[in-house]
């Protein structure tokens, strides 16, 4: 049996109920349905589900759900709706008629339908069961998120090769006798991935000062002699799945310290890479750069390496493992990010990122991009 | 005072709490930061609120946010996590320690918090202040969905214009020696908005028989003769702001049945729009156009006019107030669509879609777009 309907049956429950729109990933996880207004998710131990839907969504849903299918109408909803206006309510009910006396729900159900829940049945608050579920990756979510990866690295060629054939003017970059700017590199990136049905936002092409912020998304003339970090992390959109990647560049001359830091954050790499497989913590391959670059002289404060070495990837850009303080045990087929950075206000920031699956035996790495810091 | 402030007043909470990444549109509307994770806001009467961010998120929040700033760090979890590694009882703990005795949260926040906050605090569920605050939008935030509705009329200007400069073999489209298909009519569209900085999915350019089931995106060669629907709802990455428009056109001789149709429709969006202003309720828009298309021999049931009238739109697409059989009385500066549509399996469907601000005289139709359904 499926490790949800597992669940729900050692908790005693007659169901999994989740209330949320398709942008919830676990929502989309089992649904393979995408609406962006919330709908209803109900599982009995050892079937894949039902969604419950508006009579305009069902031929939609009929075609696309992994899950069975019903309309509001009937779940009892009209007739629900005459007598109870409020909305948590009358879902409420309606959920209830349906998914039986005793419920399971994720710890991010919404409160005030709980409550309204409560008044028809005893409510329990599963423990990230579809988190871990979606952690693991099957082959075929490999393979998607492969194909993402290959965009992915697409676009960041188009980015370095803009960066690359620019001309430099007084320590600004001059393409076709105009400034390249933070927004025309992604721009022209966001062209690439458009084309092959992928999206991204909160894309960082960052120069300068602002490199010492690793979330700073960048804008204005990109300058010479000085870090460009490129940090993408697009979805395609008919699958759900994203990739994420970062790289950082020079065009021209970087400073001594610019240059030491990129050096040993490539070994940090190398290093936090060659000690993933499946057992290991995350807190420890964590544990073991922050290591490293002490030897080095780098700390992990405010200043140096101020973040994780590294995240789940998946239907969300950010879900488990942690590759963190708080991370637990790898297990084959989590697909994570190792992605040290080092940071300091007043000489800059420079990060390298990486994406792939781990294995039994180590960390089968989807990105095949160069990391030449000088181009 | 601010209406969230004289709600967390008036339930005599010490604060308001919310727990959520930016992608929940009330935590945008309250903080103005972006960021994929969770995070948490929390606002006592009178001043504009606090957000609590990791260290790494410091430097974009002090820049981004309208809010107070305050670090993990700062929040007191470091120490909190000695001694609790459970991530919704460790965020708790903070939350109680800044927040107060006594919280109110919105009705979508997450129970398996809810449940750890209890330990600590009361907690009052708030019934829908900030999303009725996200309704009544403000000049600038007119402004800003002005903006992103031109940007919208100038891809659907592109879409229509392929569809015209196609010639028309055996009944299907044909551009440049090629089919014209959905997905490149979608691509062109969304390529022109990307250059003005705004993302669509989900977009739908559907036609012929897919045209009768509303949310079917459409793929594959457009023919001519057949209905095609286009609808479009693109945001702004920058403000967050979405617009919203559909417009439905045949390229050809359409049918006597969709012809018929695509007039009464056309009576039906002006009746509509002729009813919005202030006071008028969504629900008797919506009946008056269920009558109207009654009296024209057009049922809705599960076929004909099958969906509500229109909605709101803002940080969402689909947002308050509604214009539908549960509408309330609109109010000045609800912006709405208003979106009659006619489905008839096995004939085809048409829609058309504006959308515009509530005014004490009216509707200021944002939507300037031409409505010819033969092109």
């Amino acid at each position: 049996m499926d490790p949800l309907s597992d669940a729900v049956k050692k908790s005693g429950a007659d169901a999994y109920v989740v209330y949320a729109s398709s942008r919830d990933a676990d929502m989309r996880y089992l649904t393979h349905f995408t609406t962006s207004d919330p709908f209803v998710f109900f599982k009995k131990p050892g079937n894949p589900g039902v969604i419950i839907v508006s009579q305009m969504e069902l031929g939609r849903a009929s075609r696309e759900a992994s899950t069975a299918v019903m309309t509001r109408s009937q779940a009892g909803l009209p007739s629900i709706l005459k007598k109870e206006k409020d909305q948590y309510q009358a879902t409420a009910k309606m959920i209830a008629g349906q998914a039986g006396k005793k419920i399971l729900v994720p710890p991010n159900f919404p409160i005030a339908l709980a409550n309204a829940l409560s008044k028809h049945c005893t409510i329990m608050v599963d423990n990230g069961t579809v988190q871990s579920m979606r952690a693991k990756k099957s082959k075929a979510e490999i393979l998607l998120m492969k194909d993402v990866q290959k965009v992915t690295e697409k676009a960041m060629g188009c980015a370095i090769s803009l960066i690359r054939r620019a001309s430099v003017k007084k320590g600004i970059l001059s393409l076709d006798k105009k400034p390249l700017t933070a927004e025309f590199v992604k721009f022209s990136m966001h062209s690439l991935l458009l084309q092959h049905g992928c999206n991204a936002v909160d894309t960082i092409v960052s120069c300068g000062e602002d490199t010492a912020i690793p979330h700073i998304t960048g804008s204005g003339p990109l300058k010479s002699d000085e870090p460009i970090v490129i940090d993408l992390f697009p979805v395609k959109e008919i699958s759900g799945y994203y990739a994420d990647m970062t790289r950082t560049v020079v065009r021209g001359e970087p400073s001594t310290e610019i240059l030491e830091m990129y050096e040993t954050l490539r070994e940090a790499k190398k290093l936090g890479i060659s000690l993933v497989k499946t057992g290991v913590s995350g807190a420890d391959i964590h544990q073991a750069v922050v290591d490293f670059f002490k030897d080095q002289g780098f700390e992990s404060t405010t200043r140096g390496f101020v973040h994780n070495l590294g995240h789940g990837v998946g239907l969300q850009v950010h879900e488990l493992p942690t590759v963190g303080p708080a991370g637990k045990a790898l297990a084959s087929g989590n697909v994570i990010t190792i992605e040290p950075g080092l940071y300091y206000p007043g000489i800059g920031g420079v990060r390298l990122e990486d994406i792939g699956v781990v294995t039994a035996k180590g960390f089968d790495n989807f990105t095949a991009f160069p990391e030449d810091l000088v181009i």
